[in-house]
């Protein structure tokens, strides 16, 4: 069976995040169910992030196996056709090799976080940023997250349902920019990483919104790291502010030879 | 009775446009019911400009008459509580003299309107761009916009519904400019002049993306105003692209002395 990676958007509102639920609407149950309009099911297909509940993507990467050897431009068609009126989005599609696979051959994921500071609720921004109403020091969070990058046992970080075998992990890279957003000025978290352990990206952003509103220290993050300790965690923040933005392959699978 | 200057933010797409309506959503409602639960109304609320169907408002200005002498701030506050959830936000309050008036004060109106190029459905971003499969050439567009540039007889770009008194109007700024937006490349039109016909920027962008389409030239827009004639138009856009940006006043009604 011909194998296909999709590279996919989506608004995570209106879903119980990545995974199929049984009684919950999910991404991977809106994917597979217009794929069974194409084809006859039942279709499995894999991902490179799971995202939780009201998480979006940019740049999620999955993949699918097909009984017809679709032309990749005419899937992505009629599975976007399909789709509808769901706010998820087939943004590329390419023939994958047989042994491709969108969680295992995946070597690196990055996400984003947006903050938006401002007191009036957000109106077009709604459920696509954590929205604060205090303003925060960009500069001592850097300071803070520089103390995050590189390998460590991530232990504070995880959440107590994380199934890795390890809470050993390489982070790459932790940027934060402050940026004018449409409603307002924002701080954006850039997070980079082989891979991750569960809540680890919302429980770094938590965790630094501490020290740029000033509660905490830089040094209170780093004895919170060494602590390997998920008490010695800030509060884990919202996930409708995460993005999955993109994730690395050894080879682009959408750059056609 | 003191009177206040609102500045307004909402998205467009569950209103039948600002003006009150009697049996569908309307922002002019939305705000109105909020204040009846400060002050027992009714309240009538005036606006600079009334704004269509699905048409957003990012600075939108408006004024409303209350009894009690509000802190500015606690009645934006309280507006905003009331107001939830409908995507409607009261961003700035100020005191306004008793004579000045959100509209008839008004001596400038500036609009955005927002093009999103790409194939798959837009996620994020859906309702809040006019979506196009195809690029369009920036500079023709432009180069065909200057011609109308300047005080001219619009009746070419104006609605046969327009209530204005005279097609005359001025047009001080129409430019084009290609954005990268959140979702793909974007194009962007800002629009500036004291006043508007009905529809007059949605029959611009609607004929300038002809142009830009390569199925116009930019002298066919210039024939199209010289017509003086309501089918010399080219399309007219959907409106959910467009945005009333901010409204001009002699003073910032905003910046408090």
């Amino acid at each position: 069976m011909p194998r296909f990676a999709l590279k996919v958007e989506y608004h995570g509102a209106p879903f119980a995040g990545w995974q199929r639920q049984k009684d919950q609407p999910s991404v991977q149950g809106a994917i597979e169910d217009a794929l069974a309009r194409l084809e006859p099911g039942p279709h499995t297909i894999a991902a490179a992030g799971r995202t939780d509940t009201g998480v979006h993507g940019l740049g999620q990467v999955a993949h699918c196996d097909m009984v017809k050897d679709w032309d990749p431009f005419r899937l992505s068609e009629a599975l976007n056709f399909h789709l509808k009126p769901a706010p998820v989005a087939i943004v590329d599609c390419a023939r994958a090799e047989d042994d491709w696979h969108a969680r295992f051959s995946a070597v690196e994921r990055q996400y984003l976080f947006r903050i938006l500071i401002r007191r009036a609720p957000a109106t077009h921004d709604a459920g696509q940023v954590w929205q604060l109403n205090h303003d925060l020091d960009a500069g001592s969070m850097q300071e803070a997250a520089n103390h995050l990058i590189g390998q460590h046992d991530f232990t504070t970080f995880r959440s107590s349902i994380c199934q890795a075998a390890s809470p050993l992990k390489t982070l790459d890279e932790l940027r934060i920019e402050r940026v004018q957003g449409f409603s307002g000025p924002e701080i954006h978290f850039h997070v980079r990483a082989r891979s991750f352990l569960h809540n680890q990206v919302r429980s770094f952003v938590g965790t630094l919104e501490r020290v740029g509103a000033g509660a905490w220290s830089p040094e209170d993050v780093k004895s919170a790291l060494e602590a390997e300790d998920r008490a010695a965690c800030g509060p884990v923040c919202p996930g409708h502010g995460l993005y999955l933005a993109r994730v690395g392959y050894p080879e682009n699978p959408f750059e056609v030879a």
